[in-house]
């Protein structure tokens, strides 16, 4: 393993491994349900030994893993197909655009690569359960993985979360905790819950880990593109950590010397839930009060990540952008009819921003576009099933 | 691309290229719906020039496929994990079971293999239009691979089918066509619209192609093994194409000298959909008059290639096992808790089948035992959500 420190994204304050677990005691406040989380904590490797280590004709990410490899669990997480999408290109006017089609991860969704490295991380730490908040993708992912590494999941859920969200965790035998109240009050619980009884808490941005395990799609493009950063990728932004993984991958190539630039780095939400997306704008934070959409993955008063985000937006001369819910289902829907990628409604919004993004000629028709497609469509067949009608059937003679 | 002819599995008959394209002349009678296919043809390729042209350094198994590579879409179908299922394994008593996850494809199951190839043929015949009759997987991955490679997928199904199960294929940009009938009577519909309208037909068994495009889930399973042919592998059959595709891919691999020996091919059926089972146990065939299983996919009263499943398991020294429908969710149960995969109730046949040969002594706890999981259990949540119990909430304090 590579060594590494912690750097607070805050006030920059550097730790040691083990000296610190989940955020910067120095601005950690007490968790005050509804806002972001304070003192979020970045990875930082001695990349001139990464780079001495780093073999390009037999490359190894693991490397860029802030855990030994023997911590690592035997579940294919990940590797998910990177491929060219010409047809869907074609329609937006641009000649190299791509899916990073990530909701072929084994739960359905990019977060499984979240839930590995925290699973590996309680290993390490001889934990034996893992603790989250959440209604949706985080949960099921945790839960497929702590099946697959022998662990016990622990979700708190709010009461009112629909039964069918939580059938992939009650099949991988997790411990499901209904709260009554919000995902705000199931959060708060989250946090008690590992401080009183102990575990390791994969709460996103909370633990460390969520960025770093985020950060292999990253990892996975740039080889999968033959060692070359693209021009640009789109990332469907809720609570920023996705899109802080993302930055953190080309980060951390060129500081190990693997290559000179970043992609530009697209921020797309969903117009009903854009705190990042005004951050971004702005440069003022703020919470929003509600936050009401059809991509529910990405649907968040107040995002973990926001400061990440921001840097990772600004820092990549990328840009930011919204999107409405019914241009969401038309992504949807162009993405299906154009590639055969079949994403949920969070997934399509960057397909949704593709068509503001072509209106505003914001990128050349020769740029290498990938598309990041964060959870696959079976995920949420409630929400398209709406807006569908089936033609008339007909007699057989 | 390696020289091949067409044989009928029935009578022997050869037939060269485009002098036949679904079964065989000489053996097909007027479809009765109902009654399983007669005729249907298997590729025998010249193995010699297989031989010869095969690189274990460089593995290609386009070599390995009746088809040009030119035509084949730009779609990552198959490359899905081959991986150790330690805890799963431990339950069961074998040392050395693996899983593999074929759920994983674009549009979640392994049919995804067959529509490849027939829509390669299609490009290669500038055919347009592909038609196909189904309520389910081979629907949904028509139609994606349709919407990947620019072509029309046509799907005749039952009125009463699930609108839930036509979501894919419509936002895909298929032409769904309802029918007033049974399942029968679509499939009968789909091939006098090929005959009559032209496009080509991907109907399982019917188009040749379909096994071959499913056997690549084999020549995969041998490659990620490390060229190693295992001891047995676990299928789950409805109509006995994929088993049939198993089956050709290890016997392909034999003739081209590549390999010594076929694995033992384990035929798992659920109880009240078994027509294949019965025909293996006693050698004589017979039509189901009814079949209903909670295994939707593999549900079907006159599998199309019923000989040749059959002939896979004989001739590979396996058996065949049936299960219940309780026994089939109790293996899905099983399989997500000890593995972490969520498999469809029909790709849970083969862990409620290992129950069954676990008590019954069928393998050596050392042998190098593979699930082939077949579709992902995203597919189908109404099935399972019968029986699952939320815990009962709790109060915020």
């Amino acid at each position: 393993m590579i060594p590494f420190v912690y750097r607070c994204t805050e006030c920059g304050k550097e730790y040691k491994r083990d000296e610190v677990k989940y955020l910067c005691p120095d601005c950690e406040n007490n968790y005050v349900p509804g806002n972001p989380l304070r003192g979020v904590l970045s990875i930082e490797f001695d990349y001139e030994e990464l780079s001495r280590a780093f073999d390009k004709r037999i490359p190894c990410w693991d490397l860029f893993l802030p855990i030994e490899s023997k911590y690592l669990p035997n579940f294919p997480v990940g590797n998910t197909p990177l491929h060219k999408a010409g047809i869907l290109g074609k329609h937006f006017g641009l000649q190299n655009l791509w899916i990073k089609n990530d909701g072929l991860n084994p739960s359905g969704s990019l977060k499984d690569r979240a839930s590995y490295l925290v699973v590996a991380e309680a290993s390490r730490l001889n934990e034996t359960e893992i603790v989250a908040a959440s209604t949706g993708n985080a949960a099921s992912s945790l839960s497929s993985v702590c099946a697959a590494a022998g662990k016990k999941a622990i979700i708190y859920v709010p009461a009112s979360a629909p039964k069918a969200k939580m059938l992939q965790n009650i099949l991988c035998g997790a411990k499901v905790i209904p709260v009554k109240g919000t995902y705000d009050d199931a959060f708060k619980l989250s946090l008690e819950h590992t401080k009183e009884k102990g575990g390791l808490n994969r709460n996103t941005a909370y633990h460390p880990f969520t960025i770093e395990g985020k950060k292999t799609v990253g990892l996975e493009i740039f080889t999968q593109n033959g060692f070359k950063v693209p021009d640009a990728i789109l990332v469907p932004v809720g609570d920023g950590v996705i899109i802080s993984g993302v930055y953190k991958a080309f980060y951390d190539l060129m500081k190990a010397g693997l290559s000179d630039k970043l992609p530009k780095i697209i921020c797309a939400q969903a117009e009903n839930s854009s705190a990042i997306h005004a951050y971004i704008e702005t440069g003022e934070y703020e919470n929003l009060k509600s936050s009401n959409t059809v991509a529910d993955s990405i649907s968040v008063c107040a995002p973990s990540n926001a400061h990440m985000a921001r840097k990772a937006v600004l820092e990549s001369n990328g840009f930011s952008i919204t999107v409405n819910d019914a241009e969401i289902m038309e992504g949807q829907k162009i993405l299906a009819e154009k590639s055969g990628v079949f994403a949920e409604p969070s997934a399509s919004v960057t397909v949704a921003a593709l068509q503001k993004i072509k209106e505003l000629e914001l990128f050349s028709p020769d740029e290498q576009i990938i598309l990041l497609v964060t959870g696959h469509g079976l995920k949420d067949i409630e929400t398209p099933l709406k807006n569908i009608t089936l033609p008339e059937a007909i007699e057989v003679k």
